[in-house]
């Protein structure tokens, strides 16, 4: 029965299949096949039983539950399902990821003013003062997501400077947590041309006016005196590019150095 | 047909239901009041639909995909489906989270000794140093996942001294990317207990001896003398607390201080 499957076979003693890549006639014939290969694979010592379920094939969904499979994850377009099918052990499958990213520019220009922006989405009263940002794309870097970001919002164009501080929240969204990384960055251009879909006001202020400002988070408040104390102490967060493990890409990694060595 | 749910509404026009909460007969009740229920939300304005599919009811899988449904995420015991009401604009609903969060220990002891272990699973020949470490659970801050991961492996019982750096890497698994944190530690115990399941060897090892390793990876060379570097110029990244928006918790802000500082 296991020959019917095209799998993918993992380190983890663990088989995937995405019934994408399957050719069945029917569920029935998928789900008889399916349970024979089952019995198979427990007996040959495999553990995890992972199914792409394509939208294609949702009406699998409610047959593999029955058969014992849970939900892993899904993204549009699929479900993963899964089954342990080691009966003396418990479940060590891998969870999904469960942390947002999330990028905040700190956009300083030559007179000291910080780009700050009110959001409007959702806003009964006036919004305190925010540093532009937003999630980051699949795949995407911190810098290239705060420069999007920052352009998309604001409409200046800026230049990543070096890592200030990040933020790490827990029951942010869905269960998950985020970490919110604040780019100290340098301005290109200065007009403001603010997004009019999710920005109700956008200006440049001064710095020390920002931290006294009574309305702004505790959080903006502390990036605000971290810039300050990396800018006096000569100290910053900066991205190195290494080799990954199998020499194959390049990975950044961000570490203090000292900001007068990058000139 | 809007009342036959409890619905829980969202200040983006956004619309869940979960299918735990709502009592109904049988599918074709649930979709036939659905159906009903889209048209009005439609003309009230209302524009994400969000419906998790408790595991109990995952017949209404493929029903919901023939309305229209994709698949959003997807977690043990459910899978969130959604369908975007808003004909005239494109679908604006947020991914799910797409990172995940690993933390190494990166344990010194008085005597200049890192610790380092071998990792057993799935090895074909003898693997490099490297440091322990682990995913962190579900809510878990990176300093506790930090200790956590460094006991089970390695017995080494620690206390965190300060965030030494950390690595971005992308299309990790399930397309998602991967971000390591190394946090340096200093052992309270001395004594190695390795796990048996998961560690194969595992030592305290001269930092300089460590560095000029020609097996280890490149990233953990990289780790090493950043973490000379900061205990040479006296800053590292600490974590703060700092009040949430709402005032309600307490978040760790990682930012620069100097060592001396602490003490």
């Amino acid at each position: 029965m296991a020959e019917f499957f095209k799998v993918v076979t993992d380190r983890y003693d663990g088989i995937t299949i995405d019934t994408a890549q399957q050719s069945f006639k029917d569920d029935a014939v998928f789900l008889q096949n399916l349970k024979g290969a089952v019995s198979e694979w427990k007996v040959s010592g495999k553990r995890g039983l992972w199914i792409k379920v394509a939208s294609l094939h949702s009406s699998l969904v409610p047959l593999l539950t029955e058969m014992g499979f849970d939900f892993h994850h899904a993204q549009p377009g699929y479900v993963m399902m899964t089954l342990w099918m080691c009966d003396n052990h418990p479940n060590e499958l891998p969870e999904y990821a469960n942390q947002y990213i999330g990028v905040g520019g700190f956009v300083v220009n030559e007179k000291n003013q910080l780009l700050v922006m009110q959001e409007r989405y959702g806003q009964n009263k006036k919004s305190p003062w925010k540093l532009p940002g937003g999630h980051a794309n699949k795949g995407e870097d911190l810098i290239d997501t705060a420069q999007r970001e920052v352009l998309e919002e604001t409409g200046v164009e800026c230049e990543f400077v070096s890592l200030l501080a990040f933020r790490h929240q827990h029951n942010y969204r869905f269960g998950c947590s985020d970490i919110y990384f604040i780019c100290v960055m340098r301005p290109i251009t200065q007009e403001i041309k603010p997004c009019p879909r999710e920005v109700s006001d956008c200006q440049w202020m001064d710095l020390d006016e920002y931290i006294s400002d009574p309305t702004i988070s505790d959080a903006n408040r502390h990036f605000a005196l971290c810039y300050k104390e990396n800018i006096e102490n000569g100290f910053s967060i900066i991205p190195s590019k290494v080799l990954s493990f199998d020499k194959r890409v390049l990975n950044n990694i961000y570490s203090i150095k000292n900001i007068q060595d990058r000139h």
